[in-house]
C-alpha cells in the first residue's frame, strides 16, 4: 500500500473563513487509485511551519507528498520556497515554467483579464521551482504545479484554487500517478445492517477485523433512534482488483454469519469505488 | 495570542468518504474567541499516529489542543486512550463519566433507541478517561467529552459526530473557553478592491503588511476575468476589542492610500466577526 501525505497551507482555512474541500477531493482520488492517505495537515502560510511539515512527511517515508495552496504571486504564498528549503535545494527560475506563466498571461490579456501580459517580478515568482523539479501545466490559472522526485518520495505542489488543483491533478499529473500506483485497486462495499445499537455491533466488527486484517470495517456513528440502521463499510486495497474483490467477499460472508448469531443481518449491499 | 492545535481522527476522512466540516466549525469559533489555530491535522484511527500528533502539539506548546473523533464504543475509536498514552497517564473508569453514559442509555431506552440500557463493557469504554481528566456532558450522544489540564496545556477531546461536538463545545466547554480566552477579540474586515490582477495588488499588500505586522492582509485568489474584483480581508486579534479596532482602522487607511497610488480603490467594506 502506497502511503500518501497531504500538506495544506492557508491562514484562511485555519481562521475558518474557507472550508477545505480540496483535501477530501484528493483523498477520494488517491484512495480510488489504490493509495492510502495516512495524514493530512493544514498549516498557516508560514515558511518554518511548512518546512517542518514537509520534512516530517519525508521522515515518515511518505511515498507521495502533495502540498495544496500557497503558490500564487503574493508574498504570503511560500509553499514552493518551503519545499525547496525542506529539501535543501535552491529555488531557481525554470524556463519551461516561465513559458507556462507567460502563455497564461498572454491568454489572460487576450481575454481582458489583465491589462498587460508583461512578466513582472511578482508574476515571475510563480515560475521558480526547486532545483531538479519540473513544472506541471495549469490549464486554468497562472501558477504551474511542481513535480519533484527525491530518492524515496515524489513531492507534488498543487494550487489551492479548486479548479486549478483539479485541472493539474486530472491533466499533467495523471502519468505520474499511473506510474506510482500501477495496478493497485481500492474496493469498498457498503452494508446496511438492521441493528440500531453500535455497542451491540462493536464486538462483531472487532471479530471480523481480526480475522480479516486486510479489510477495514467501519460502522458510521449516527444519531440514536428506534429506526436507526447502521451503515458499515468494508474496504480494502489490493495489488489488483481481483485480490481486492476476493478479500471483500470473504469478509462479507463472515460478517453475515456473525450478524445472524446476534439476530441481525445485512439488509442491503452497495458496491462503491472511491 | 493563544495558540490552538486540532487533531482529527478518522479513516473515513482520509479515504475521502466524509468531508470534514468540524475543523472549519471549530476554527471559526476559536478565531472569534480571539484564539489562533496554528495547525489542524487529520490522522487515521491508529494509536501510534494519534499519540505522535498529540505529543507534537504539546511540544510546540499549543495552549489548547482539541481532538475530534474516535470517542465511540467501537474498538477502532482510540483517541482518548491515545491522549492518555501521550501524557503517560493511566486510563481509568470515571464515576461522573459513567453516570453521564448511564443517563444517556436510560434516555435512549425510553426513546426506544436501544433495547436495553444496561452498561455493557463496550458502553463502559466511553466512561474511561485519563487520570486527572474530567468528563464534559454530551447533550446529544453517549460519549462524554474529556477535559484535561497539563502544566502548560488544556487538552479537550470532542466526538466527531457534528451535533455532539457542537453540543459539548457550546455547552460544557464554554466556561473553560471563557477562562482561556478572556477579553481577547478577533476582528475581520472585508474590502472589495476594484483591481483585477493579483500580481499588481501583491506589492501593495506586502507594503501594508510590513507597516502593520499585527494585521493580516489576505487577497483571495479568484478566477481571472475582465470583471474580477479582489476580496481582501484585513484581520487581527487584539487583547481587547478596542485594540483590534484601532489596528484595523489604521491599516485600512494606509491600504486606501496605497491603492489610490496604483489607480485602484476600495469599493465596499464589510465588517465581519469570526
Amino acid at each position: 500500500m502506497i502511503p500518501v501525505e497531504i500538506v495544506v497551507t492557508g491562514n484562511e482555512l485555519l481562521q475558518g473563513d474557507v472550508l477545505d474541500t480540496n483535501t477530501n477531493w484528493i483523498c477520494r482520488r488517491i484512495t480510488a487509485l489504490g493509495g492510502r492517505v495516512e495524514r493530512a495537515v493544514i498549516v498557516r502560510d508560514d515558511m518554518d511551519a511548512i518546512v517542518r511539515e514537509i520534512r516530517s512527511c519525508l521522515e515518515r517515508s511518505a511515498r507521495l507528498v502533495i502540498t495544496i495552496g500557497g503558490m500564487g504571486p503574493t508574498q504570503d504564498d511560500v509553499t514552493v520556497a518551503a519545499v525547496a528549503a525542506a529539501l535543501h535545494r535552491p529555488l531557481a527560475l525554470h524556463p519551461e515554467a516561465l513559458a507556462i506563466v507567460r502563455r497564461q498571461y498572454e491568454q489572460f490579456a487576450r481575454d481582458g483579464a489583465v491589462d498587460d501580459p508583461t512578466i513582472t517580478p511578482v508574476r515571475e515568482k510563480m515560475a521558480h521551482v526547486p532545483a531538479g523539479a519540473a513544472p506541471l501545466e495549469n490549464p486554468v490559472g497562472a501558477a504551474p504545479g511542481v513535480l519533484l522526485e527525491t530518492d524515496t518520495s515524489t513531492v507534488v505542489c498543487l494550487p489551492g484554487v479548486p479548479a486549478e488543483l483539479k485541472g493539474i491533478f486530472e491533466g499533467a499529473l495523471q502519468p505520474v500517478l499511473q506510474q506510482l500506483f500501477g495496478e493497485s485497486a481500492f474496493l469498498e462495499k457498503l452494508a446496511i445492517v438492521n441493528c440500531k445499537d453500535e455497542s451491540v455491533l462493536a464486538p462483531v466488527l472487532q471479530a471480523i477485523s481480526e480475522k480479516h486484517p486486510d479489510v477495514y470495517l467501519k460502522s458510521r456513528a449516527q444519531r440514536f433512534g428506534s429506526d436507526v440502521k447502521f451503515r458499515v463499510t468494508l474496504s480494502t486495497t489490493g495489488s489488483s482488483r481481483e485480490v481486492a474483490e476476493q478479500r471483500i467477499v470473504a469478509a462479507e460472508e463472515d460478517f453475515q454469519r456473525a450478524l445472524s448469531a446476534i439476530g441481525a443481518s445485512i439488509e442491503a449491499v452497495d458496491a462503491q469505488v472511491g
